[in-house]
């Protein structure tokens, strides 16, 4: 089971830093800011999570999420021309790192010993920040505030989690239902270009 | 006195949230990124203070702050015709919240033990930051530092309460009399036009 | 010793404000916004080093930092016509604030008992960062993401120190080398126009 997890938490973080690394280069960025840029929506929601938490950013415990976004610039250093084409791979690992984000952000804050609605927050926090972060870095409107269903897939997947944890569902159960509930919520959404309206301005 | 401030507590988040609800919805983001600007808006200012204080964010221990916010964002989504007539209602529920933020702030920050020059600093961040981060959100440059006199009216709540504290006034009256020069300040500024000069741009 | 490094320190972070101060003027900030500019471009770096490590922030232990950020701001405010000759100087000033920052992050973090790579990391954030908030705050993409060698040269002064310690070179030495490795690297690459190429855009 850990391997499994570990496997997906290394799939979302490679899938979250791509889009950083790509967004930066349509921006002309330089390598190393585009590294920086993929670093920080892979990592950035979760370090917004620990330091709310009080908690040491888990990033800085194990070298790997700065080696796989390492591997995300190398990657479309070299596959660049093929990047376009695997667009939907792209969208598939993200949407996985989306789900497992979500419900690591919610199982930490639990054991942090807050309520349930800030684990809610807060997996949303660490599901949804790392790309408000990205797009603040490259100077445009954070796409999440306008984009089908991103950050909203992950409350949903949070009232899954608290659902299941009031029926008395075993932990690991109930996490794997709320990261496949995020996972589907979003595919769904941009599958059948489900959005929220946009709120219309009276300004 | 506690139910009067919770009150004005109240008013201020209320007030901040539709300031960025508002502004959010001019850029066409959906309900859901409506309501997260409106949420940043009227946590983040205390959000970093409690971060720079080493102290658990304050709206992580009580739900109220969130449920503010979507009481905000009902209130556009319902009364969307009529928010613009409300201006002037908003301006002083705003200066409300700024002065009673700012408070707040530097109150807090005496708590944990370091001097006043620190807690006048952490006062204004706890009254104009949030508004900051807003306009990083919505990919604008931050109103507070063009705008008439926004976060300069902190600084000198935060002189008055200074003043007040060194003539052994107490406690409770001295940041009645801060939060009001708050609020008078920001007032008397807009009503009569008064802001700093520009700087000049050299380059 | 101590005496140098303070002075470098504060040679820092009046280079740093003044970048900062001189951008704000360019967006036509009003006086108090660009002092606020000011101060987080010249704090804000070690700022996230200091809330990633659980510390208190450095500038809210001593008044310093705050005053040195309001010299710089009377200092463009009074030699508004002769600043931009003195274009050379503050290049580098700010190179030297660069080496200084980079080798306080590390030394600091390796007091906190992280290991070597999270070090050089945080000697980079504490270097560079400031001057990627400062381009957030006047809304402006990045330019440490696009320019020359900058947040680099922080990596390279890093993996110096590295070297020295596996060398058990003694610290205050190591420090001084990193420091100036640091400061000759951002020089070189600006003499010489040496950057990163930048990723090119596929999409």
């Amino acid at each position: 089971m850990i391997d499994f997890i570990t496997l997906c938490d290394y799939v979302g973080t490679f899938a979250f830093a791509i889009s950083g690394i790509r967004l930066a280069s349509a921006k002309k960025f330089d390598w190393f800011g585009a590294y920086v840029v993929g670093v920080v929506t892979a990592v950035g929601g979760g370090t917004i999570r620990d330091v709310l938490l009080n908690a040491t950013p888990f990033w800085m415990m194990q070298l790997s999420y700065l080696v796989i976004s390492g591997l995300a610039l190398l990657f479309v250093l070299i596959f660049r021309k093929y990047v376009v084409r695997l667009n939907n791979t792209f969208f598939i690992f993200d949407a996985i790192g989306l789900g497992l984000f979500a419900v690591v952000g919610i199982a930490k804050t639990l054991e942090f010993g807050f309520p349930m609605w800030v684990a809610i927050v807060m997996g949303t926090i660490t599901g949804a920040f790392g790309g408000m972060m990205r797009d603040i870095l490259i100077n445009e409107e954070p796409l999440i505030f306008r984009k089908d269903i991103y950050a909203l897939a992950c409350v949903f997947g949070g009232l899954i989690y608290y659902i299941c944890v009031c029926l008395d569902v075993p932990l690991y159960f109930t996490q794997f239902v709320s990261a496949v509930s995020v996972f589907i919520a979003r595919v769904v959404a941009v599958k059948y270009h489900i959005s929220l309206p946009a709120l219309k301005g009276e300004e």
